[in-house]
């Protein structure tokens, strides 16, 4: 057997935990896949509390501690996109330690500097639990659906937001009383904008399409909408219409460059991401001439992702270590962002108005004058002078369309907030 | 750049000629994955017609050729599992050849055994086609859904079998028909006794097992039943009570042993594996705490398969190439079969009786008699004294219980057809 792989953890949250945790108590089983022992080497954390369930293992407070160490492997989970992470990041790989790390957010700013700092010095660099938790997407892509590429990647990659999405359909309640519930359960931050705002997807979708289509992470590139403005209206007129409201990542190829955007979105009820319930995370991968693969799981949680980072560290044991993003650093080219605005789909458009006359020709007026028709309307009653929500489906059309008519009709009178708007996804 | 991996591959048919142009056509795009050039060295077929679109490559109508050859990788795809295909991996792997095989035959009833003739010669042995097509779901299970276990693995494993389900749902038409249409359009074979018996989901369900358990194969250890005896009114029945039918398999870890069989089921409607439609293939893998993950797409055909074929060369020519089932192979266990029988499900129960006085006591008798209790039941109304079917929901009940009930209520006067029995999944 190969001589044991040393590994020193920094932060002992509640991931850097359940993988320090699993490596103690499955030791021997994961040695066997690996064919060489894992030895917990360091632990690092600022709150010493968190070393007591890991009796005899040598433990600091310090990160150059860590990177002067014997480690192999250093498991970054401090997270933060700059500061002490990145440091340590830069720092083990330099010094010529394998790097795993669950923080979407350092690499989607600084994922291929950090993969050319691996491949210089010879050692791997693994993140599988920055995306979609314990579902093994990133490796799949890299090491199995590239044969005939990809064409797009889409994906429920926000537990939080696909958990309060969930509860505002069963509950029929507002964002804010969900939001708040959730916090109250510790499936929000206690700042959410990062989840809910759409942020973290971004982060996520961003190390995606860098699998898949041979980019440099560009989290720039990504046009990021969050769903705090959907209402208990939009997802009853969802329902109505056979759809559910999902949070999407979505990154495609088109003759323009890549298209990358996160927003909210129509899903048919019934299809595969439409019926993404709760926390979980799911990706569609359409792998061209080898079709369309889905993947669904757990996004979050100790075990899923402690899962993630494990399996990462048991492939760098065993001498799978190349390549961060799948090919060359070297070879990863600047993302060319697609205009956008030139992919076709149907759109669901509410908007909220004063109910008085005139009202659905200031609608109907902006439509027209973009050129986009609508296939159907619905408009509740409620009395004359009052707020009101008007509700249609467009029929296929752009979204620079779409948008240039909503800016049109947002500037009129009685348009009392920014309408909403949202693609409908082919059933 | 190291040096170029060599490749032969034995058996042109669709998957073989596939494979050979996507390595010819995508050679830079593979090779920038590899870290090395992929090089065609040698192509084997009977009919020689098959080489034309590979001029310049050497070929060969010999398997000895093959492993006297300088090549690198034997990629076995002459299918059988003895015979030619064994030979041909045997020898490969003897002569210090990686090996590549979609032959789910050959391994499940070999598989131990070439697994340890690959470590011994320090050599990959690897079959990501032979399960599941396209889907990357043995490597997903090797290397990465390990570190908790996985405490059960189920799924719709063969094309050909959902199909037809599929299209008896659609069109109402009974299995004769809609599997003559199958052989027509070409989803099913001239002999189609391996899919729709479900041999074929039994030899995948075999390697699956021995992926997640860490067993030998051992396909004797599988029971197997195929869809030949679904009628359209089973589907409808199951329509009715919102379920849908799927020739699963499934692997469960009990504390007696392991739980293997293959079945039609009823699974509902609106859950993953129910909604798997037409030819897809799909798999849940329960991983203890870190949940369940379901993986689904396309099953067969050229390019999926041929998908996984290179993948698999791609990961050799990387140095991907430990353990074939994770483990080593000396720590492979005898697989303990678990008596069956034990775990509770409710059960949907189709008999064909003469409507005639006395026909209820009789299957009602027997129920009672093995403690089997209904939950409901259905009869359609058709005239006294022709064949009718009665169709009834157990309560939770055990396999053993429920076909023990059965063959008393076979061997009852009125009824004229062997019973249908199939378990039905929780909603």
């Amino acid at each position: 057997m190969n001589k044991p792989l040393k590994i020193a953890i920094a932060g002992l949250g509640t991931v850097g935990t359940g993988a320090a945790k699993a490596i103690v108590a499955r030791n021997a089983a994961l040695a066997a896949r690996a064919g060489r022992a894992l030895s917990l080497s360091l632990l690092c954390d600022r709150d010493v509390s968190r070393f007591a369930p890991f009796a005899g293992v040598a433990t600091t407070g310090s990160l150059d501690e860590i990177i002067a160490s014997d480690a192999d492997v250093v498991v970054e989970l401090i997270g933060g996109e700059n500061g002490p992470a990145l440091a340590l990041a830069e720092g083990a790989l330099k010094a010529g330690k394998h790097v795993v790390t669950a923080n979407k957010a350092m690499l989607a700013h600084h994922g291929a500097a950090l993969a050319a700092l691996a491949e210089a010095n010879g050692v791997g660099l693994r993140f599988e639990a920055a995306v979609a938790g314990g579902i093994p997407i990133l490796k799949s892509l890299r090491e199995s659906l590239f044969v005939y590429g990809v064409s797009a990647v889409r994906g429920v990659l926000n537990g939080t937001c696909n958990y309060i999405l969930t509860q505002m359909e069963s509950s029929g309640r507002p964002f804010a009383d969900v939001l708040a519930d959730a916090q109250r359960l510790g499936y929000a931050e206690a700042n959410p904008t990062l989840d809910v705002g759409g942020g973290d997807t971004a982060h996520k979708l961003t190390l995606l399409a860098s699998m898949v289509f041979g980019v440099k992470p560009d989290l720039d590139a990504v046009a990021v909408e969050g769903i705090e403005h959907i209402t208990p209206e939009d997802i009853a007129f969802a329902r109505e219409f056979g759809y559910r409201i999902k949070l999407l990542g979505i990154a495609k190829k088109t003759d323009e460059g890549i298209d990358m955007r996160v927003q909210p979105a129509m899903v048919a009820a019934g299809t595969p991401i439409g019926d993404v319930d709760g926390v979980l995370n799911a990706v569609v991968a359409d792998a061209n001439e080898a079709g369309p693969f889905f993947f669904e799981g757990r996004g979050a949680g100790e075990c899923p992702t402690a899962n993630a980072v494990v399996a990462d560290i048991v492939d760098i044991a065993r001498g799978n270590t190349s390549y961060p993003f799948g090919i060359p650093t070297a070879d990863l080219t600047e993302l060319k962002r697609a205009p956008g605005g030139s992919t076709k789909s149907a759109y669901y458009i509410r908007f909220d108005v004063i109910d008085a006359p005139g009202v659905l020709a200031e609608i109907a007026g902006g439509l027209a004058k973009s050129g986009v028709s609508i296939e159907s309307m619905l408009q509740r009653g409620r009395a004359p002078g009052e707020a009101v929500s008007i509700v249609m489906i467009t029929h296929p059309t752009t979204q620079g369309a779409v948008s240039a008519a909503i800016k049109t009709i947002a500037a009129q009178p009685h348009i009392i907030a920014p309408p909403c708007l949202m693609p409908m996804e082919a059933k």
